[in-house]
């Protein structure tokens, strides 16, 4: 299933695509698509249902981001080895873990603000995780009765504030509207090779991301089980999974972001997001 | 006003402290203590209630976090001097900013549970912001607004998993039951001098933190106005602000804690915290 939340900023609706690609509304099904939703139980009544019996919105509508009331926004960082290098980093012997705010989530088609005082504003396509179950140590092989699904997540990315105010990186992560997430939920029963999932960035119409999630150092399983062993997760909380090579701070020269400029990007079976830079108003 | 919430984990109700320091239940009034009640309107609606006609509730009550529903759960590292150098690092040239996961919150004298493969379980009293407005690029002078109230935290920390794990904090500080917060938010205007404040924690009576806000290297003011240059803080997010000297880290030999030591710690005016270490079931 491909699960979505449409509508005005701040009053998504949950909604899901059908055969034909129209969106539906679940609104008499479900409040919302967020923790609540994901049990396998739900989903397994979503999974029953005839979309074809449920009321087709207009496709021109805004897209929220894919998952509602978020907990936790966890991130791992150079997990693909070409992009350590390209950061001039080496790749961690563990996954290197830090913290979106919740607060920066957007939807998937959003304007992106470029912070005041940004001047190093950059793009990292990833694959997200999205947990349906409570987690607490649990390991690799079980890691999947965990994971409600997957989404395509822009890890959008301050360098100067990530990485020269300090050494922790939050600060330059978690900028509001840096964290585009969906279009869609896709239910892990339709993602059978998370491993093994193209995805792209490009940049005014120029490509600068093109890999693919078999060259993670560390597979999302791994990284729920790991995750696990230090916090508890919850229902709706969101891993992203690191990013590919490609990114601006890895051009030669570093090559950022600037009101006017255009971002689409996308992962195979997951959908496409399209975002404009803006200026802080 | 000292603000609180009781009862059972999950289940807590909003509650006040009187004249007499009995809890006088808020039930009728708000639905919870969490970002919706922190609106100056509506602390000035609770301010003019006459506490004597609200039901009293059992002092033997637990106590819980004393926010709800919290998004953010921002902390600033190594803000006292003394600290960094036991720490043995250097004071950072702007706040060092690192975040706790929300799902760590837990109450003021619940305990603490020891993770799996802890070896350096640390305390940390700190003194935290409870943020009132939605904030976005305040200054200084005006961050006062934006600050509901003050609270106890103690930003409980596994070194082995913050330190010796990779560059990032964020593993060894958000584990389940890593952030008691409370017993009480205290509203600003009880608070005349936040940056006057004692504070001290001990480990099975003996003291190991003694110490001021007043060598705080950056105030909240400073801390509120700064951070809200990187992301927008939501009513109900909380700021620690960092910690005096004396955590098990700086110890020589380092102490960490283990299952059966008792902690108590409190900052003038902010209420006490007792927790008590168990292992992880």
């Amino acid at each position: 299933m491909k699960l979505l939340r449409y509508g005005p900023l701040g009053k998504e609706k949950p909604g899901i695509i059908d055969e034909e690609g129209n969106i539906r509304s679940l609104s008499d099904i479900v409040s919302d698509i967020s923790g609540a939703t994901l049990s396998s139980d739900n989903l397994k009544r979503l999974r029953a249902l005839d979309l074809s019996s449920l009321p087709i919105v207009d496709a021109n509508v805004r897209l929220g981001a894919c998952v509602g009331n978020v907990g936790k926004f966890l991130c791992i960082g150079l997990n693909y080895a070409d992009h350590a290098a390209e950061s001039g980093m080496t790749i961690p012997d563990e996954p290197e873990v830090f913290t979106k705010a919740t607060s920066a989530i957007s939807g998937p088609n959003d304007d992106i603000i470029k912070p005041r005082n940004s001047d190093k504003l950059d793009w990292e396509v990833e694959l997200a995780i999205v947990i349906g179950k409570h987690t607490s140590y649990v390991s690799e092989e079980d890691a999947h009765k965990y994971i409600a699904g997957y989404c395509v997540c822009n890890d959008v990315s301050e360098r100067t504030f990530q990485l020269e105010k300090g050494s922790q990186w939050d600060k330059g992560k978690g900028c509001d509207t840096f964290g585009p997430i969906g279009p869609w939920l896709v239910t892990s029963d339709e993602i059978k090779y998370p491993n093994n999932l193209s995805m792209w960035l490009e940049v005014n119409g120029k490509t600068f991301q093109n890999g693919n999630t078999k060259t993670m150092v560390f597979k999302p399983e791994y990284i729920v089980s790991y995750l696990s062993q230090f916090m508890s997760l919850q229902p709706g909380d969101i891993i992203s999974t690191g990013t590919p090579p490609g990114v601006g701070l890895g051009q030669n020269p570093p090559l950022y972001l600037n009101p006017g400029d255009k971002i689409k990007l996308g992962i195979e079976g997951l959908g496409n997001q399209q975002q404009v830079v803006i200026s802080h108003s």
